[in-house]
């Protein structure tokens, strides 16, 4: 049987349940993380725990278990697990309200969750992308809000597109749940330095593009993208993901450019480097 | 045994619990609605009903019981709580999602809670409110979504103030779980008319207004404020509030005045006369 942490105890995943009283549920308040595992060794993981109490920590969530604790009790939930390729997702919700809208004790919840994997055309011929004037709340926190996100899923799904691409006031800043990438006119690689969720992902990417190209972290603007010689994402399952076209503009010659494919090439050198140190 | 509803039971409330793998609690997604009982009668149950179901269908959530099954297992729940004077919290949840993002199977949750009773210089003397800019998502439908309100509360507090007053390039919308409307300067009673929720309470306020005064459903804007004569709020829980202050800037003469004073009062003999027909 496939086990779940529930507060301190790992629980069968069936008695993974959580009462109908809590914040999350109730409310919607509560943040979570989400790192995947490459066989059994999970990718990131410091990178996901340091996020992960910096996001409890601004919704004034104290979580149960300490990180040390935290961290081995995952450990042992993959060991037990053995879920090869997977997700674990670490929740922690605004707990049993003693009034239905006070935060009360949070509870910590931490799923194994197999992944499905992504078909390979979408790594080499790239997705397409449907913008949506949006703002996140709190944006740099990973709230449990993907009201919008689930909401638009028909219209991204009738435009053959993947995801949205959020913007407001002309100012793009990130996909519902991926960050935003262009290679400028000047062959610089852009990202949003700020008002996004800086995705772990993310952080590996500009690391690394630094060492061959030019990194900028600035504001992106929509009207940039007829010019973008390039775009991709950046996510947990979806790596390095090329964008070939967003809305009705196609983005450079519609095909994942040069910058993106050396990318995605160096990120999985890293991928592989990292899990022999581990 | 208190009970609640979990989709098609009546079930002690300590056994309401759902799966963690639920939409609701890990993409905050669903929708719900809340009334009050006066005694055990519920006040505008079908209002809330027509509300709860129009949410449902806007976010594509298919609730497990019929309008007529619903309010006949929310009057049995009631009859066998026995819990006077309390509130009705119906819930419906994206489900257990297949894959963590795409909605599941709805489940449908139905809680009776108790509710303290407002101090009567609540009523009295009125109360106060911070400003804050944010747009609420899918503003018309009762979604889970109340992150930015409970994010904010250390700051509400602090002003020694009630709640949140919303505003986006300078126009009001509402509360976070009110209507918000004033008395401008020419005695005309003023709420948003669109881009906000609205409310029950809203509604029959409104109704109530037009018997005697003038009133306009119009655009708010920030710099009304300070030529405003009264503010007050409409909610379920809260029905007519007066509201004597917004940030730094003092309503009126900074006490409730005789248009709400006047809606108060009709409203309290509306809901006589409303349990008489009941």
């Amino acid at each position: 049987m496939i086990k779940y942490i529930l507060n301190d105890k790992l629980v069968d995943q069936n008695k993974a349940m959580i009462h109908v009283s809590d914040l999350a549920l109730l409310r919607g308040y509560g943040i979570f993380d989400f790192f995947r595992l490459i066989g059994l060794k999970p990718l990131f993981l410091e990178d996901h725990l340091n996020r992960f109490y910096n996001s409890a920590r601004t919704l004034r969530l104290e979580c149960p278990l300490d990180r040390d604790t935290l961290r081995s009790m995952i450990l042992e939930m993959i060991k037990s697990n053995k879920i090869h390729d997977s997700g674990v997702r670490i929740v922690l919700t605004g707990g049993e309200s003693p009034n239905g809208y006070y935060i009360g004790e949070p509870t910590l919840i931490v799923l194994n969750e197999p992944i499905k994997p992504l078909p390979e055309s979408h790594f080499t011929e790239g997705i397409r992308l449907v913008s949506h004037q949006y703002l996140r709340d709190i944006p740099d926190v990973k709230t449990l809000n993907y009201l919008m996100g689930i909401y638009h899923l028909p219209d991204i799904q009738a435009a053959g597109a993947l995801d949205l691409l959020f913007h407001w006031n002309g100012k793009i800043s990130e996909l519902t749940r991926s960050n935003f990438f262009i290679v400028d006119q000047n062959d610089r690689i852009v990202t949003a330095g700020k008002g996004v969720l800086k995705g772990i992902n993310r952080k590996h990417v500009l690391q690394l593009a630094r060492e061959e190209f030019e990194v900028e972290e600035r504001d992106i603007f929509m009207n940039e993208l007829p010019a973008a010689r390039e775009a991709f994402l950046t996510g947990t399952t979806k790596k390095v993901t090329p964008i070939v076209q967003i809305d009705d503009i196609v983005i450079g010659d519609g095909r994942p450019g040069p910058v993106t494919q050396r990318l995605q090439q160096m990120y999985d050198e890293y991928i592989e480097q990292y899990l022999k140190r581990y």
